[in-house]
C-alpha cells in the first residue's frame, strides 16, 4: 500500500519533470513517456510495461491501483491540465517505460519515414490486429511515444515489438521475403502470395519508400485502384496489405 | 480578364464574410466553403465545382487563373492567415460551392455517425479509389466541407457524389444489397461476395452502426483479426471492405 502524495502546484519539481516528457527529446533521454486515460493504463499494466508513477485527479477512485506499490500523486485540475495533452484532461495518467513484448518476429512491418502521428498510431493498431508482431520505424519516422500516436494506437503499442533503427540495415538483416509498396514496376497485390517470414515496407506520405530501401527489396507491390483517386492514404494501404497477408 | 482587388485589412467586409465559412453553420447557410492550396483548387476547377472567389497571397503568380473571370483578391500575409486554417497559410485559397458529379450510384458508401474529420476525409479518398462513386453521410456525421476533411480527402471530394441525409431513409430507398459492419452475428468478409448495386455501411468510431440502421441491412459483415487488437480504425475497416468489393 502506497501513500499518495498530494500536489497542487504546477511548479512542483516532479510535475515539471514529468511535463518535460511531452517533448521527444526528453522521452528519448529518460526512456520514459506519458500515457493518459484508464484504457491505456490498464493495457500498459496488463502487458508488462514498466510503470514508474501514477497521477490521479482529485476525487478519482484509485483504490484498485494502490496495491501496485507505485509512486502515486493526487493532483488538482490545474496540475492535470499542465500534464495532459487533452483539452479535457483524463482522471488518470502515468509515467511509463516501454517494454517490448516477446515476438517471433516472423511478420514484420517496416515504416520508412511516416510523418503523421495519426497514420503511425493507426498502423500500429492495424499491425497488431493482423498479427504483424514486430514494427520497425526508420530513424526519420515520427516518435511512437507521443500522445497522438499513443492515442490512435489505442493500446496496441504494448502488444507489439516496436524498434527504431536504420531502415536499410533492417532490410539487410531480415531473413525472409521483403515486399515494399511502389507505383512503378510493381505487381498488383492480388497476384502476390506471401509466406512467413515476411516483411512489408510502407513509405513516407509524400515520397513513398526511399530509393535506398527499394533497392534491397524482393518485390514491389501496388494496390489497384479503379477509381479517380491518385493514391491511398498510407495507413489504408497498410491495412489492405496486412489484411491480405494476415496470419 | 479580371482586375484583382488588393486587400490589406482583416476587417474588410468581404474577408470577414469569407472567414465565417470556417464555421459549419455558415457553410450550410451559404452553401459555400473554403479550400486551400493549389492542388485542391486545381481539382475543384477540373471537376466542375462552382468557384466564387479566388484569394492570392501577394507575390503569388496567378496569371493562369486570370482568364477564369472570377472575383479575385490579392491579400497580404496577415489577411491570408486569418482566412487559412494552416499555421503556414497557402498562396491560394478559394470560396467554392459543391457540385456533385454525375454517378451511376450503383456502389454506395453510407457513413453512419463518423465523428473524426480525418477518418471521414480518408474514407472519401478511399471510396474514390475503389469506385464507390456515391457517399451518403448520416445527419450526425461530421461536415464533409471543413478544412480538415477537405485536406485528408485530397481532392476526392470533387470526384464523388456526397449527400447528407437520414441514414435509415437512405437504406430504405436503396435498391440493392446492403452490408453493414457489426461484431455480433456477422459473416467474415472473406466469405461474402458482393454484386452491384451494393451499399456498404460503416458506423461511428465508438458505437458502430446504429441499431435502427442495422435492423434494415441484408447482411452483417466483419473483418477477422488474428491479433490482439480489439478493433480496427473505421477508415482502415472501410479500406479493406471497399478493396474487397472494388469494381
Amino acid at each position: 500500500m502506497v501513500e499518495a502524495k498530494h500536489i497542487t502546484s504546477k511548479d512542483n519539481p516532479r510535475i515539471k519533470e514529468m511535463k518535460k516528457l511531452q517533448s521527444k527529446k526528453y522521452r528519448r533521454k529518460l526512456d520514459q513517456f506519458l500515457i493518459e486515460g484508464e484504457h491505456l493504463i490498464e493495457e500498459a499494466i496488463a502487458h508488462g510495461q514498466k510503470i514508474h508513477t501514477l497521477v490521479f485527479l482529485e476525487g478519482y477512485d484509485h483504490g484498485k491501483y494502490d496495491d501496485l506499490g507505485l509512486e502515486t500523486f493526487v493532483v488538482n485540475d490545474s496540475v492535470m491540465k499542465t500534464l495532459s495533452s487533452l483539452e479535457t484532461p483524463p482522471g488518470i495518467m502515468a509515467v511509463v517505460s516501454y517494454v517490448a513484448p516477446e515476438t517471433e518476429g516472423r511478420r514484420v512491418l517496416l515504416l520508412d519515414g511516416i510523418q503523421d502521428p495519426g497514420n503511425l498510431g493507426t498502423l500500429l493498431r492495424t499491425a497488431d490486429a493482423f498479427g504483424f508482431g514486430r514494427v520497425i520505424l526508420s530513424r526519420d519516422t515520427v516518435d511512437a511515444f507521443s500522445d497522438k500516436v499513443l492515442r490512435s494506437a489505442q493500446g496496441s503499442t504494448f502488444h507489439i515489438d516496436i524498434t527504431a533503427m536504420d531502415a536499410t540495415e533492417a532490410v539487410q538483416h531480415f531473413d525472409g521475403t521483403v515486399l515494399a509498396t511502389d507505383l512503378e514496376g510493381a505487381i498488383p497485390l492480388d497476384e502476390v502470395q506471401g509466406e512467413d517470414p515476411l516483411m512489408i515496407i510502407l513509405g513516407n506520405e509524400g515520397r513513398g519508400v526511399s530509393d535506398a530501401v527499394l533497392a534491397q527489396v524482393d518485390r514491389k507491390i501496388k494496390i489497384d485502384m479503379p477509381g479517380a483517386s491518385e493514391s491511398l492514404n498510407v495507413a489504408i494501404a497498410g491495412g489492405i496489405i496486412m489484411h491480405h497477408f494476415k496470419a
